[in-house]
């Protein structure tokens, strides 16, 4: 029998990679061709060039994501090269096809300078409705980020950050419900510093936590810190850490109602886990061992445990959140991803799970639960159009619709 | 009934575009995602990452052509900018799937810088396994082919200069065999110096042809010209019009055997046919009016003539050239598209018109042949690697096999 590593590589070598192009027209003869092609083609190059706009009508445009990288830092691998990191994009596309019907395209860069890689993406803009920033080490990922959402008028989402931080969330969200507190009063510590981290910092503010200490190797980061600080490590003790407690991770986690971890395995002890507040929420997402194993943490009195996996309850999984934020993104053609967008993907994905199938092992729904890519476009679709983002205006139920019958795993 | 127009905006519209992603492996459930994304994934990644070259066995990259422009020269239309360019980038992707089974995907650029755009599609290498550059207007079409070409290793061709320089010659050899005449023996006079021109000149140079003389707007060029030059004409000028010959097209078209016109309707008179040497040869490619309507060309005693047209007989026609040559350079892995490579997909077109067939009025193949992408892929792959720009050696009948089986025309 193959083992997983010969299957893997076979199914990559067997289909010389895992992406192809499809023409939605057929060219069969000269009448056809005619039409797809030359002289035909002219007629919606025309309107375009009278009416730029029309590029979303007349083009992929409106259906299509760049997914960009690096491969400065892929997967658990680290620093691969751009060719490297190509079966990632390229599993990206797939499964940015698969669950929402979003066409996208892996652009792998032979360049790891910030400046390079954003007067690239400007470039591509007019190929692009939005870009999917994946696999690009911090600290130039949120540069990079930051940058093109100033100077495009694509969304920008760099998932790695954005989407680890909503599906977290939406756990949180439920997570909290079954131990009835308030996001308005819980302490919240995370173990982390990275990309993830900070965008998770950053969307449980939107979401009204105030008590929060986010930990790096050295310990609990807080304004004016004199060692190991950066700029996105000094915008987050601007709204974090507000008694500017030093202290090592076991220190500061005494009291804590929720962990957050995207660090390394081990960093969560059950002796630490029993100096938290009661009923303690842990989601341990480090890959792929997590901080603390969920048996351990169990035992240590954990009440709710996500982690990245697949074989532990809670997993908190990204292909939750992305396809069905472009999805709704795309068909608002919207300028780009806000935080309102943000917290509606995270408040949709919760939403999912009634108060009667809640409890500890579900507070996430499942990666191939068909109901979540389209309640999460839906959703997103509704909030651009509320704040402002969104080219056009459309039924946010039609969003959920076409995203059903777009969606490919829950059919054949 | 819906005009032509209509129909063409309606075909456009109502598929938002021509083309989309597809997955070529299924992804139902969490062992089909194992296997594509997290964790199985890293099996490939880790092979490229030892050995670079393996990004042609696990990718799309070895399938995958950039189809690239800058919106500068498109079509008839002119510089109409990347976004109203897609619908004809996303019509040449659709051409390269259906004619020969090779993969493409449009970036328009928002520049028309040449160092941004080499920089750009440098950057995009490590994703692409060639480049067609489209539309982009002269004389930046030519640098950029040529840096590109030194700065990439892999195939770089710019199709409005070798596409139709290939079409051109392979009508050439035909009609020169039915009039008895031979390549070394034959006077040439080309009327426009654009980028399909000089592309003629240069093939038909490899094809021995020594008499050429190419004028523009000004009439004969010549080396030294004191007017109206810049550095490709002053190129071309080295080995066309050797005797330096001063005067308008009308003069010095005087005895010639060829006439190929790459310039506007009107060019060529009844008066200016009738001067040239028995059995004239005429390939009047103006868009969409030839230089001289086919007729009228009869009229005054043309042998054969070619248009660009599918309304009348001998249409030079992109397509019969550039899906098969990309399918026989992607599938040696070639680093280039050499001179031997254009030469031989040039004899392979023509080939396919036996001796029995051939006529005036059949110098050229119907673009819906379906022998020609196969016929085209075989004997470019098999230059490839005779010149030594192949990576790998293949079976030169298998790629013909391989472009049968992907060619979708022909089929359903």
């Amino acid at each position: 029998m193959a083992s997983f590593k010969d299957e893997a590589l076979h199914i990559h070598k067997s289909n010389q990679g895992k992406l192809s192009i499809k023409s939605k027209v057929p060219v069969r003869n000269a009448s056809d061709l005619s039409l797809a092609y030359s002289p035909g083609v002219a007629e919606p190059c025309k309107e375009i060039h009278d009416r730029k706009e029309m590029v979303y009508d007349y083009t992929m445009k409106g259906n299509m994501v760049a997914v960009v990288s690096d491969g400065s830092a892929v997967l658990g691998l680290g620093n691969i090269g751009p060719e490297a990191a190509l079966p990632v994009m390229e599993g990206k596309a797939v499964l940015f096809k698969t669950f929402a019907g979003v066409d996208s395209f892996p652009i792998c860069l032979a360049t790891q300078d910030v400046d390079e890689i954003v007067n690239t993406v400007k470039l591509l803009e007019p190929t692009f409705g939005g870009v999917n920033l994946e696999d690009i080490a911090a600290p130039n990922c949120f540069i990079i980020e930051e940058r093109l959402k100033r100077e495009t008028n694509i969304p920008i989402f760099h998932d790695d950050q954005h989407g680890t931080a909503i599906v977290t969330v939406a756990g949180l969200i439920n997570a909290l419900k079954l131990v009835n507190k308030a996001f308005t009063n819980i302490k919240v510590v995370m173990s982390g510093a990275g990309a993830a981290g900070i965008a998770i910092i950053k969307l449980l503010k939107s979401f009204g936590v105030h008590n929060m200490i986010m930990c790096d190797s050295r310990g609990a980061i807080f304004e004016g810190r004199p060692y190991g600080m950066n700029p996105v490590k000094e915008e987050v003790a601007k709204f974090t850490n507000r008694n500017r407690i030093e202290g090592q991770l076991e220190e500061v986690l005494e009291g804590a109602d929720v962990f957050i971890g995207v660090s390394v395995a081990g960093a969560l002890t059950k002796e630490m886990v029993a100096r938290m507040n009661e009923d303690p929420i842990i989601f341990a997402m480090a890959n792929p061992d997590p901080e603390i194993m969920p048996d351990e943490a169990k035992l240590a009195g954990a009440r709710v445990i996500g982690t990245g996996r697949s074989d532990f309850p809670n997993q908190v999984n990204n292909v939750l959140a992305f396809p069905g934020i472009f999805r709704g993104a795309l068909d608002v053609r919207a300028t780009r991803i806000n935080e309102k967008m943000k917290v509606a993907a995270a408040e949709a994905i919760a939403s999912l799970i009634s108060e009667d199938e809640l409890h500890d092992d579900y507070v996430i729904p499942a990666p191939f639960d068909s109901r979540v890519a389209p309640i999460v476009a839906k959703s997103v679709a509704k909030a651009a159009m509320e704040s402002g983002v969104a080219r056009i205006n459309v039924d946010a139920e039609d969003v959920a619709e076409k995203t059903r019958r777009l969606t490919i795993t829950d059919k054949d």
